[in-house]
């Protein structure tokens, strides 16, 4: 199984990227990796992390090289960057995914507009697919996880895309996550059945159609209450709700922070209770989390965080090989199928 | 100056709502109560708390009390209740605030679709103002507070609703929270100007041109940063937004309770970080925040929260009291003149 990683684009440097690869590889027996970007650090940063005997057995026949010379930036346009910077990693990140079927997916840390842009220009969807969707995972408070579906990709929808975008949700859960019947719900602004917008009061008869175990609307609120698997919403509502409850996240562990470090009392008191906050907040790590993967096109595009550490593109590398094992991108496309000959 | 309370529709007996009042009194100097409900439970209560050293000088004709033998509940259809239960304590509620001009403004912890339903209905919006907005206030990581406008009226909004929130918004927080100059934000789904949905893509220009602060386009994540002073957005997002933040500081509470209760180690510990973990949170309790203003109605109307307890109606009584002082209504009229013919 073999899986592209684009180098650049992140928060970080090339080493943490070729450590997260080494992890991943000696983690996963049966993947190998495609590395697009600044070759010659690459193979720099892998010599510096080979000597380390953790990893000394590990075959460099694992990993192939593809060059790349320019970045896609976040302060580029996305579809000028796909189409006009044409020696940037992501960009060859793409074409190569595109052209060699020996290439089951790839992961990239850059530009989410670029990544998704290009995603669609250069992969395409899957026939029949409307749009692809961003689908996120988040931890729950019940230890589960829940997918957010779409977490960005389609600021403006229709009825119709969030039908799709429920279909692909709970493939993704079932086949990924091993959750035998995902409850799927809509996000609206109560649960009862006829709240929401136009677009919920839309999507909400198409769902119910669905060969899913759709279980209605939802609030907000119960977002990572571990109630729901998937959470169907418009890419501006789902953009809204996972950067609020980030925003929330991080706050709450930086006054949780704040208040352990004042004073000597408070200190002493962290240090007994640091072990079991550690555990319970666990989850809520980045680096548990994985990617999110772009649902819906012909290969597997996953987009990790740009501020991915060696954890994360590991995590990020090991989802996009589960997602290929479970072969994702074919159940997608005979359910879809159905749906469209309905 | 009299405010008026609709004494049912909450979670909890009349006993809290007493309690919340006299408190209120026993603060405020020149504010007088008109209360609506079940006159004997309430006269009842109301001779329990006053037996109280705290509050046995309280002077029993700063309350006045309307009976009213019916209830509207979560489960009512808003238009419906407002319609007919005529007896109802949140119709007699309305319905006396609109006539009297001794009361200032209510405050209700009723269903908030009827209390908004009512409000539009029954007291009727400002001259000129497009719809009526609710405005909840969210304590910040900094210690300051930020508005939601509008947190979940309209469903359903238009550019020229956007603009009317944000200069509602603009002067809620300059007169009652003494903001010289309230930073007005746009919520989409990036910072830069262009960025949004068609809905939001509309309302930027027209936010430019307003007479107020405002800084452009923000994302959720950093809705309880600090940074701003007003947030914008239509009611559907507005209530992913709330609910999202809501339930996360929930969760993260019952997270961080369950460590810090798992074992004895942990027990420790929590008991010496514990003044100082109670005072970061402080700012993260209901009955710090009061009740959600509704604003463009010719009376006041604030919709305290349905688990409002004696704090919570309170400081709900205590805002609107502020409001008030602040001639907030009169305001919103004059500036909303002045964007209509302007």
């Amino acid at each position: 199984m073999k899986i592209l990683l684009d180098l650049h684009g992140g928060d970080h440097p090339i080493d943490e990227f070729i450590f997260g690869c080494v992890e991943a590889l000696s983690l996963c027996a049966n993947l190998s990796l495609v590395l697009v970007g600044d070759e010659n650090s690459a193979k720099a940063s892998l010599d510096k992390v080979l000597l380390d005997k953790a990893y000394n057995k590990i075959n460099r026949d694992r990993i192939e090289f593809i060059n790349a010379t320019d970045v896609v930036t976040n302060e580029d346009v996305p579809t000028d960057a796909i189409r006009n910077k044409k020696e940037s990693s992501m960009v060859i990140a793409l074409e190569a995914t595109k052209i060699r079927e020996d290439i089951s997916g790839m992961v990239t840390a850059g530009s989410t507009g670029a990544a998704l842009t290009g995603a669609t220009l250069k992969i395409g969807r899957i026939q029949g697919v409307r749009r692809a969707a961003l689908a996120p995972i988040l931890p729950t408070l019940k230890g589960g996880r829940v997918c957010i579906i779409d977490g960005g990709a389609n600021i403006e929808s229709t009825p119709e895309f969030l039908e799709q975008f429920a279909l692909m949700g709970s493939i993704y859960m079932q086949s990924v996550y091993g959750i035998e019947k995902p409850r799927v719900a809509l996000l609206s602004n109560g649960t009862e059945d006829k709240k929401g917008n136009a677009l919920v009061q839309g999507a909400f008869p198409l769902l119910k159609k669905l060969p899913i175990n759709f279980v209605g609307n939802m609030e907000a609120r119960e977002a990572i209450s571990g109630d729901y698997d998937v959470i169907v919403c418009d890419g501006f509502v789902g953009n809204v709700l996972l950067k609020a409850l980030e925003g929330s996240l991080y706050g709450f562990k930086g006054l949780l922070k704040g208040a352990l470090t004042s004073g000597f009392r408070s200190k002493m008191g962290a240090l007994l209770a640091k072990p079991s906050l550690k555990k319970a907040f666990k989850p809520f790590t980045l680096d548990e989390l994985g990617a999110a993967a772009f649902l819906g096109c012909s290969k597997l595009v996953a987009k990790a965080h740009g501020s991915s550490k060696a954890g994360e593109i590991k995590a990020a590398l090991l989802q996009v090989h589960t997602m290929a094992e479970a072969n994702i991108t074919n159940k997608i496309k005979t359910e879809i199928g159905k749906i469209i000959t309905n």
